[in-house]
């Protein structure tokens, strides 16, 4: 052989294993997830679904797959971030309402006691939800929102929230649609609040968006017309009210379902006892080193019964700490 | 010239005719409309709105079209289809009500008196509904919705109700669709009702049926999940409900919206009121001859306030006699 022709092999050769890993690395449609069982499992899932020769082959119209948001798709600790909102919120609205002075939850929160506002539980929280969260109009909330999700950031990691969504979460989400799924974020928070960034964040439009919801009212003002948020319960997605939302708003029971907590559990166990292929899948935050470490015990984003029972209910256990090669999406990244 | 060379001339011309007109053809998306003014601002919005260069352009997420069902995309005289449903159900059931045969208003139902059961008006109608569209799981109301589809016959036209859906509006929403709408159904009809045909009859998703609901419960059977249908109303999403469910199931305010009775006129006025581009449109039932002729005095579908004040909001008035060159889907087209 010449030396050229030598060459020319060796550069052939070169060549092509080049081709070939850039092939691999440009087709692996989630690089954040190490090649463990978990992304095994979604990737079977996906394939053989969309597959038409396969047995478990769905039609399009029947891929539905439903995200739980806090904990899920970003992270939930050390308060919801909702809940870090509404808290702002109040001390902003702390002028206009100075019987809050001497009023509980208020009082404490005003006075830097936040151990001491969330005293009351449930109930506490929810008084200071309606009081920042209806007496305005959806567009003034929305603004609202909008506004402070730009600006307000996370105590411990000084990102913003928004920032603070899971890089692999939103590389399963495109995934997803790219192979016809249609993804839905079934949410025990706010629907209102989720929308103002869901499509930005996400790529989740703001009618594939469920979650809890206060009463609204139409009318007129000033001749112009107006959806007014009035301080009332309209609906509760969380828990067994998770397949109820998807009743009402998806219409269609999903095939795939990813939560992190014991909130999720119904919306699982109503995917995954359809008849056909089913994928149920809870995310275990057991990272303390990257973000948190918290199951059992915790007071937000309890998994204790879902971790008890995924093995015998078939759903797959994801390990933040195993199966994420890499957890927040990277700073400036686009969606 | 030679004889042949004329003919070829000849037959070249005619082939150029021939194919200019099928080109016409092949592009007219909207072949059951005739070309009027209606058609004109229709093709005239969407062209505008999705024209990057227009002053009216529209990016696609807020391409958002919202459409009345009951007389809208399909008929609903003498009665709401779905009132004909509930009649058949009742009779259906009668056996295992005895109790039925003296309790208004099942009783003059049950012997034959329509209009002596109608009498109690939305009250014996509400309680028509509740004992037909309640007290089983979701499933198993969709699966006798779905039976009484496929089966019953409108009493005047002898065809099947999903028959009785418009050409000229099927073709407006795949024309629309094409051109990066989304297409919603929000009626004042029942959403789960809406969700057995919507996909087939006019390729609406259920998750985009916004409708009338009934409260639901998530529960176990005997180990297996259901979404149990509760005899309680959750919400009506009708006149000032329409907005509010626009809100609540869509999220976003929409750019078109048609309907045909002043229980629309709220969604018509919520929609155009937003800035920027906006098309409002009511169908006019004033074709006796090939459908029905009714508006300000009919209890069903009335459209009074909205013929009305139509001209000075700028909504377009569809009339199904003018405007429409077809009225049904032919028999036998697929969607």
């Amino acid at each position: 052989m010449k030396q050229s022709d030598f060459l020319f092999r060796f550069l052939g050769l070169l060549l092509l294993g080049l081709t070939m890993d850039f092939a691999h690395g440009a087709t692996d449609p989630l690089p954040s997830w190490n090649d463990t069982a978990s992304k095994r499992a979604i990737v079977g899932f996906v394939t053989a679904t969309t597959t038409p020769t396969d047995p478990q082959y769905l039609p399009p119209a029947e891929r539905i797959a439903v995200f739980d948001n806090d904990g899920t798709l970003w992270g939930e600790q050390p308060l919801y971030f909702q809940l870090a909102f509404a808290l702002d919120r109040v001390k902003a609205l702390a002028p206009e309402h100075p019987e809050w002075k001497t009023q509980e939850p208020f009082a404490s929160l005003l006075k830097g006691d936040l151990k001491g506002a969330l005293a009351g539980g449930e109930h506490a929280i929810a008084e200071m939800v309606m009081a920042t969260h209806a007496g305005m109009t959806a567009d003034e909330f929305a603004a609202v929102a909008k506004q402070w999700l730009a600006t307000a950031l996370h105590p411990q990691t000084q990102r913003r929230y928004v920032d603070m969504v899971y890089q692999p979460m939103l590389e399963l989400l495109a995934y997803l649609r790219a192979n016809g799924f249609r993804t839905f974020i079934v949410s025990g928070g706010g629907v209102d609040f989720l929308r103002v960034f869901a499509e930005e964040a996400y790529g989740i439009t703001p009618e594939q968006v469920v979650g809890s919801s206060i009463r609204t009212k139409y009318e007129l003002r000033e001749g112009s017309p107006v959806i007014a948020r009035l301080p009332e319960i309209d609906f509760i997605d969380d828990k067994a009210g998770k397949p109820v939302g998807i009743h009402k708003f998806i219409g269609r029971r999903p095939v795939l379902a990813f939560g992190n907590s014991d909130g999720d559990f119904e919306m699982l166990e109503w995917t995954t006892a359809g008849a056909g292929a089913r994928l149920g899948l809870l995310l275990h935050h057991d990272d303390a080193g990257r973000e948190f470490a918290y199951d059992r015990e915790s007071s937000i984003g309890r998994l204790d019964r879902g971790l008890t029972e995924a093995a015998k209910r078939g759903w797959v256990v994801v390990s933040m700490k195993d199966d994420w090669r890499e957890v927040f999406q990277s700073r400036g990244s686009t969606n």
